[in-house]
């Protein structure tokens, strides 16, 4: 299984899968996964509080923390897509939409090199 | 472009080629990602705050929150799509990988309808 | 040192020594600030995940937990005086202004019993 | 209302009453207000997500900026009060009490203008 051969679906199937056998789906409310995914989003970001954006580039490719940080990263992406299996929304369909929104908000030309909100461009 | 046909390097490049069309990358230390991922993650649990996880199912699919929450999630799944871009994680193994580990510490006979912490089954 | 007796300003000068000793003023940044503040929210909430609003209000009470959970709520309140050391606002007039501005939006008469937002009222 | 002047009783007291008068008690479990208090660490966080750490030290005085993040701030002391109200903890005791195991992990000799976590000095 790699980024290259596995759609999403797959992704999703595996993660739909996990939670079945085990008689999870009733404590996957949105609520739930929702707090979940912000919890496991704050414990990436712990490795990283104290250090300068420059200084977390090398945290990232440190090899005594990135096993630790792809696992923080894993379980975002897991509840993520538990969330668009519980709320049967297609992933793939509302990135490709949000992107669309998030070019027009942020026209190459006036965006580039820039990382004001679109309100303040 | 949908769930079924798409891989995750599919998703990957298109975040991607976003983000250096509007030379972004200088922005996109792994820092500012997993803070712009957190900051999503809590967009998306504000739609669910003071509801009951019963309810929060309602609240998923009621047309007139549907759109805005499908936008939260596809926020989150970009930033950790970006966020394995800058770090060359490879999403499907690390999920992979993860989902494992799970399995051995949630063997299903120990946590089949328990939502217990691993260590407290 | 209780509720009844101490200042805002005696935990703030509590809290901005305990930094100064360690000449730790320097990681002391907005950002960073803010980042350490929702790391602590997260594992406060992590106590919560699974279980309902109702069923936290006796999590929280368990003496296997209290101890843990009281101290997730320190450090939310320790990067929050730290915050406002390092920002130089006044604690209690900014909840003052916030709570004024708060019985506008909710006016008893319209928000009672309800936990819609003031826009939704 | 100061911080000079304002016990942490006289903050808790008018946060419940705000709470007490709506009769919002019964939404203000501590699973709602442990999310509430991470969206809110979310909202602040999001003020500083694309800048450096010396550069979110001006942010926090642009006068433009001000006002909105010393609201943000507001909330998240607002809800940390609250949800102390509701699990009856004390705020200075609990302070007090993680400051004294904050000073035995991390001695001032061996954390002096160091930031790495007590376990990595």
């Amino acid at each position: 299984m790699n980024d290259a051969t596995t759609t999403t679906a797959d992704l999703k199937a595996r993660v739909l899968a996990f939670a079945r056998e085990r008689d999870w789906e009733q404590f996957h409310a949105p609520k739930n996964l929702s707090m979940a995914l912000a919890a496991e989003a704050a414990e990436l970001m712990e490795h990283f509080l104290w250090v300068t954006p420059e200084a977390s580039r090398e945290v990232a490719v440190d090899p005594a923390k990135r096993a630790k940080i792809a696992e923080e990263l894993a379980d975002i992406v897991i509840y993520a897509l538990e969330f668009a299996n519980i709320t049967e929304l297609d992933v793939a369909t509302i990135i490709g939409a949000k992107m669309e929104a998030n070019a027009k908000k942020y026209p190459v030309e006036k965006s580039r090199g820039r990382a004001e909100k679109y309100t303040e461009l």
